[in-house]
């Protein structure tokens, strides 16, 4: 039986970024590896819409999420979480951890914030940042980054944006949205294995961040990320074979096109979502904000998601996600990002038929493919 | 040219760890991947001598160095460093980057801390921690672990110790020596690329752990770490494909026989040194504290080794290191540790000859390889 990953993250990996991983380590502060750092960041600087450096942690994305909090506000100073999914709720959390004083903007999750409720509450009180999550995974849900950016510019407050599952899948623009720090990671549409952090860091926060020197942080400092990356170098070892995976990787984006890229995901997710829906299980994310990377199905009143999984696992060696939050047991999460075809949503949707049968919910046989073919043929 | 990587670490990585970690990556919370971190989790506390849960971070060496603190103190606590190295340095950096008191207990570089030195500094302040590096890799130095845990285990302080360049190389006895915190990483001894830290705690450092809840921490936060590796998961999203290697690493370890491991490393430590002194270039660290991971030769006055290191990569593809720090230009350093033998220890001999000669130093031709294999002969 095929293992296959389709997760919202880890992704698959493909064989060749594998086999590139898979070279001899070389020295981390040699030539050679220099040269994986600066193509790196070139390759991402193109995908995140941004002339900053680009900064490497050994991390995973949580770690870089720490990261962007420790370097820029200290205990009292107050951060707006825009919070309508899982991971905007452990963004504050992490913002807890350290001590800082963590205002949530409650939006249904499912939704993106309306750019107005956010321009309200920023009228209310000074805040030092504004945390959202580009592409929320638990729900499905993309926020709108330029409006909220054209809010935010104009505040003193930075914008801080977590887009580890958006980055690579769905577009970004982060000098042109105004976002000042943007926090992603390898495992998600980039086609890595998970165990890079990646950061990229405004003028703007920059000033903050060189400002308030006194922050309690040392791994996490992005002074001394930036002053290393100048030279292609990382502040402390870096992830070598990660880095030979990432720089791998971000030539096969190069070579398929950044914009054909973007548009096969939208193209594969809007076919899943089509397939899904007509199997009977809604896509949970309000339209039209629902998310290329991840696809949030619903299930019917009364049926557990998590037999769903089991049985995708058991019986297909399909490894799909249920929900670890309040949505636990009535959605299952596909990821529709990174190294994915036409094939992968066909077997998807051709399983997730077979399973709801075996467990007793009414389909109609080959809806779902037929759904997806047409969805697929219009794009 | 064969690109040889002889640094102190990262070192390399043999390929059937290569290959293992380009295995394709699978659900990192599925059954597949929890056998994988128990299985490491067995093989480090062999390694470790310890029956503490093993813990497991998407990070670098440097990241476990800043957790072991960021959970352990808070503002205002006193930390005692033994300071005999660039690495106690780091870690006392790490320590004021956080916030922390940061107190050094000052040893001449190439030394080890006499404890009985340590046993009056202890007894002159109350100190919430003592910091020792295992293997003092700037230097080669060995601290006596066993003598200093015996001191600091009848106090209130945590021994906290740094063996990211020891572990695998050198003998470890966590729990009979009295160590609370040990932290470690994949890159070094256990013969895998860079990118993966590790940590064990003991019950002392737990009941401080447990109790100082409110200390800033998430990504780096211990009792999650704990929570989760209890059912061989991690708390954040790890870097599943370095688990794959680590796990290989140390099924190799496993079939060499631990002791025999550390025998190896003995020999082959003990091989290049002798040569090394035979090329002119003696031992800088003090007899009878010298690293078997780690072999640091110093030079004659008025020769910069960065001469040295730089013909050594240019003629003959063999990367070791200089000093990055006050030895810099008076030392040469080679890794003894991981996956080597003794072809490696004649190659580095063979060049480090001729370089030498092709620089003007005085050698006796064929002296090196005679003293090497003298050792390896009585060994």
């Amino acid at each position: 039986m095929t293992y296959r990953l389709r997760l919202p993250g880890p992704t698959t990996v493909p064989e060749r970024v594998r086999n590139a991983m898979a070279q001899p380590v070389v020295n981390h502060r040699g030539p050679e590896f220099s040269a994986i750092v600066k193509e790196i960041e070139t390759g991402l600087q193109n995908i995140m819409g941004t002339a900053n450096p680009v900064l490497l942690f050994a991390a995973s994305g949580t770690g870089v999420m720490e990261a962007s909090l420790a370097n820029t506000l200290g205990p009292g100073d107050k951060a707006l979480f825009i919070a309508n999914g899982q991971f905007a709720d452990r963004f504050a959390a992490i913002a807890e951890g350290l001590g800082l004083q963590a205002n949530l903007l409650d939006v249904p999750w499912g939704d993106a914030v309306d750019p107005k409720a956010l321009s309200a509450r920023l009228a209310e009180a000074d805040y030092q940042a504004v945390i959202a999550i580009h592409n929320e995974s638990s729900t499905g849900a993309v926020a709108d980054l330029e409006a909220i950016g054209a809010i935010v510019r104009d505040t003193p407050a930075l914008l801080i944006v977590d887009s580890v599952s958006g980055l690579g899948g769905i577009e970004m623009q982060q000098d042109r949205w105004g976002i000042d720090i943007l926090v992603s990671a390898s495992q998600k549409a980039l086609m890595c294995p998970p165990g890079l952090g990646l950061v990229s860091v405004s003028e703007k926060a920059w000033k903050i961040i060189d400002v308030n020197a006194p922050r309690t942080r040392f791994y996490w400092d992005f002074r001394t990320a930036r002053d290393n990356a100048v030279d292609g170098q990382t502040a402390f070892t870096p992830a070598v074979s990660l880095g030979f995976a990432l720089c791998e990787a971000l030539r096969m984006i190069d070579e398929e096109g950044l914009p054909n890229v973007l548009a096969r995901h939208a193209r594969l997710a809007a076919a899943l979502q089509a397939g899904g829906t007509a199997l009977g299980l809604p896509v949970f994310t309000r339209s039209p904000i629902r998310s290329n990377t991840v696809t949030v199905l619903q299930m019917p009143d009364g049926h557990d998601s998590g037999t769903i999984v089991r049985h995708l696992y058991e019986q297909y060696g399909t490894v799909i996600a249920g929900a670890r939050n309040k949505l636990q047991g009535t959605v299952v999460r596909f990821g529709t990002m990174g190294y994915i075809d036409e094939a992968d949503i066909l077997l998807d949707l051709m399983y997730l038929e077979r399973t709801l049968d075996a467990l007793g919910l009414p389909v109609t046989p080959g809806a779902a493919l037929a759904a997806a073919q047409e969805s697929l043929r219009g794009s």
